[in-house]
């Protein structure tokens, strides 16, 4: 089983930015974390981070081929971006929406997701754990094949 | 460590009640698979379903000094009450909501969650495991005492 | 045939409520007129009232297996409870909304019904009549299976 | 005792136009299905459409010096027409507005009607049988000169 | 100097309809009234009156050729006819709208004019004396040619 | 007979500002036209001009025992003040509320006015004309004691 | 004199709940307060707490014969319960309503008050004391019989 | 193959109206180019206009039994009509919806298109030969019996 | 202890205007009810009134070194003026804010107080009554020095 | 004459993305439906796909040197994009809006397009064939100089 | 050249009022700190604050004859003033609206202002140097007699 | 001091593009303008242009390391992007926002920016002079380490 993570805009500073918004880990230290589950349940995961809205698209749509299940934290454009969402409807692949934080106790415009009604769940506010609980959900989505 | 399940309106008759949406497991069955992962972890949990706003909110009061954490599915009332929000903001002890289905791809109505900015984070869209999923994150919270 | 009639918050104070607005009978009064013309059709029906929603909830989900159709007439929760419009959902059973007075020509907030959109139809405006009409309708889905 | 049934744009097309969502019986057929129903009760009905908003409006004023009661099915015109509504106004015979689908289970705009809060009761979802219904409402309204 | 006055839906039946609101004159009555000021300022005036959309906007086209000038009531239309904006937009002979009742004191519904915007001015509230008022200002504009 | 005309601010730059809008003449040319028009109906009139909306308030309070109409032009505080609003409710003598542009032809903000629903009528869009009249029409109201 | 002061939910919590907010003093000791001044009045006074709407609801019913006013702080039913609103509407009584905190200086959704329109008027924002000023308010509006 | 060819309210006056926005071809010139078109690709064509919203849905109505496609052009009803967007359901055959000038860059009540959705498609902003472009479109819609 | 009372445009109208809305009692009257109130508190008070915002706004200015409290009835200002909140902000004596009548069962435009947020809290309802419990209100604040 | 058709996120997963919306032939099948057209038309036609809204932007930058005309399907961000529409106003070349499906029986998100108010035309609905119209339009707009 | 800097109600206050969100400076220091810099460049200044929406009106009135530009910042009036705005249309006189705070990063109601959009610019957030930078800005204005 | 100026989409067109919104000066005849100017006051300036959002929001972020201050004209992604105010957010450097134009005199959809939030301030509507008042304002932010 291989699951892609895939993280939007200005996750590649997590841990230098607003700490005590989004903690102190960096994004590599989340993907060691979500490395162990990983091991634990036998799934290989990739990580991917891009400020692009272009490049994210076009790495969910090659996950097609590639790839079981897609966890993704489109950061900004998770309000925005008609592009993922069409892209996670076409590509068909289970995915997963996560959020560090708690997004509807934030200002207005990030309590709306464009991508949520597409993915088969939201997990949101825990932190780099998270990632951790992304992870498990689709584990278990895609091995009892059913939601 | 002592968790609280609380189930709003209309749970009592999940597995009845459209099993397209809800899917066919009964809240017993689903507190069953919850249990299995509590001994796992090692925490006592307690399921509770009501139909009554003012007694989800009583319960809630009266987890304060019997629980460390406590799991909300506030059904539909999720979507409207502010007794039940006042009610987790009084307590202050750490809450997990959750949803089985993914309240975004329904009615307009229900995108909007009330209690959702005063919980730590949010679990929805799949299905009983959300349960399981919930009890993981607030197990994780109450742990590493932080988020 | 058995019917129920379920009657909302303040329902109880008919007669004596604003009458330039209810009119002058009594919940019991129509209750009697309702059953005149049961008895004609060979119907049985039933009259509860509550000022509970998590009651109406409650006594909706008990119809499931004791009652054939339901004549709701759920006052001032008509226009904000989503958990008596799932649980109308939940139970299958043929429903059909009632009124006394015309919600469309008072304030704006009675203008929108909640369950209505679950319902099968709608009938408002003819005082306590709405109630004898609304067993007429039920009767004749009922007998008709189809609508 | 004479009631006028007004249908408005399309209702001619009824039985031939989606029977899913209107039944399969024709204008015609409901007419007589009403107009046994009148006869029980001695009432004289009458059955009129246009596709035209003015004529509607025209028929609705002669109404007041040749009937006693107005039922009316104002299809499209329903949701914009203020003209039908001052009508219904000016004349000022008792007038019941129907629908045969329930419009608040469908297309946001059918939701709101600009003649409900200009008539005495409204009655919707019923298919055929609203018209039915809607006779035995306004000839209650007319017998005992009161709501 | 030929003046068109065009009056729409339900306005025949002035003087009897809500004459609290429109007052007891009949239209014929207006019209005398109107005559007489015509005569005082040796202007032909022609009233006309429909219920139908259509009809007002071909007598709009129509008006192009044989008369200077328009006054228009046009009653429920004024609200949501785009069709009477178009033809008096496309005509291009001086228009003012009045009504009989002051707008603005009235529904929400009643508060915009759709053709006021093409319209040179707008006199309302008079009650039968606005056809008068409109006279007067027509009058005005076209001897002026300008505003 | 005492009419107080009223303008409110900036309308002491008319002449100077925007002369495509508001035509050429000045407020002084205005009143001149006016005073002919008051003589020729034997009517005393006065002209004030203020920048200041309290002001204006004071000198409506102030007509209540010397006048018996009003006829505004509230400038730029038509759209906003509800103090000018609750001053001509207070005075309860006749008022006209007058437009030199027509404001509905013209920015989103200009279309409402906060003071027309407490005035007897409204004239908008004959430019200097306006003022006339409005002086013909409070005359009317004056005279005939009922609108 | 007798004056009924009903507390809606989660302020049986008060003292212990976000005392920056609601203060230090719990609602018996506000009872007590209120109690002095109602002694100083020669007013009996009897206080109620409740996390039920509908028993919110019942209470207010059961008013109508026992007590000459009431005071409600609706906690968190202040912002949605029409049922609330209706029963005072229904019972005739006199109404004040209170509350401990400035509701306008906090989150959007507690900014309107479902039951104001139908309550006598209104104090907010002075914690424990806006009992005490309830009660002499209610008291006033008894004794002079008019507000 | 037959295509009729619906023109609304005030289209009989293209080429005089507005030239700058319509362009200066009257209906009859564009009934020609059309014809043009239709005659190399084998097609009959009815051209008809009508300023009245009932006859314009009566005409749709007939198209049913005389006609393969329509195309229409229903000027200032596009905007408002329901009963016009009813027609083209019931009768089920397959339409495109034209317009002279662009929409979406004239006023904002011109942008929305009630009878779009309920059309398979819409060709906008070509003047004239927006219906050239139309008959080539329903053409292909026909003959490949898909979209 | 010396409390300010500031009174904004109409209010020396009291007594004459809309007696049904706003009581019989003058200005004049109210401030003799207040006085004795006063006396009995050992307090001075002071009335003042302007129908202009700009001297509200100073007279708030100047209130800073020679008021402990400010009770303010700030009339139609109260709705729209964001320049009597910033100077109630910036001169940071305690201010409780006062009407006569209860503006929540008013027109719309009047629920929303521009100055709310920024006062300790509001009175409303009590006709002039609202005046003497704004003195008892402010009173209590300063002697607490706490709400 | 050089046309070129540009078309935006995920057009490039055409054939194998939701096909009962979008329809069965790829991108590469249109280019050549397209072709065939172009040749009888004697018009070179490039296509271009892109996920990149910036890629986008810069393509119909360079497009002012070396096309005659755009026609561009914009995906996604037609929805969103002023970047979009900023460049197709500053190039100033004649450009064409289209898209497969009929945007305005979609989500409502789809219903605006921010690009249609700059664009010439628009033709949507039509599966691949909208691009041959397209074409047709944007030839038949080059080579006669107007629209 | 002759620079009029006008301020709006309550900067009088400025360096005594939240010091957080003005600064410490007095407009008396600012005024200094302007006068510097207008000394650099060969201006003249003035300075004028005034609480009155009426005599800030009548001051950009009087500048027209007196001053070559205009530097505003109309404190609580930017958000409400159609006067103020109405005032600088009229006078024609270039002018540049300052503030000393980001007013985006302020309440919702801040964000908005009635008059920059008959403004040249608009310089914001800059504390007292907003004054200097509208200095500079409006001399380039004048220098180059374009922007 | 290194400051480094970001320009958005679009931008690479000045002096070509809509020469009556945004002049005739090219980038590059700003950047010299800007570059005399940052001599003077002995900064380094560096002009980058992009028309991809994600590029945008590198360059913010590489900025963190190697400027002391940012000014930014983000163009057409001012109003939708939340990823480019994100990265103004995480790297904490002092920005300035930008525009040529007067963005609250153009189309509804650019008054909104979603930037100005997280900006120390706003400077627009002074073509290209904005760029040298951007440099003058950022320089005096970071020469006095406050605003």
């Amino acid at each position: 089983m291989r699951i892609l993570f895939l993280n939007g805009p200005n996750l590649n500073l997590l841990g230098l930015r607003e700490p005590d918004l989004y903690g102190n880990s960096t994004l590599v230290e989340i993907e060691k974390q979500v490395s162990l589950k990983a091991k634990e349940l036998d799934v290989d995961v990739e990580f991917r981070q891009s400020n692009s809205e272009g490049e994210l698209i076009t790495w969910i749509q090659e996950a097609r081929n590639n790839f079981n299940g897609l966890v993704i934290n489109a950061g900004a454009y998770t309000h925005t971006s008609i592009g993922i969402r069409d892209a996670i409807t076409a590509v068909k692949i289970p995915t997963v929406e996560i959020h560090l934080s708690n997004i509807h106790s934030r200002e207005q415009f990030r309590h709306n997701s464009m991508i949520a009604p597409v993915c088969i769940g939201q997990i949101i506010g825990f932190g780099g754990y998270s990632y951790v609980l992304g992870l498990i959900a689709i584990y278990n989505v895609i091995v009892n094949k059913s939601v």
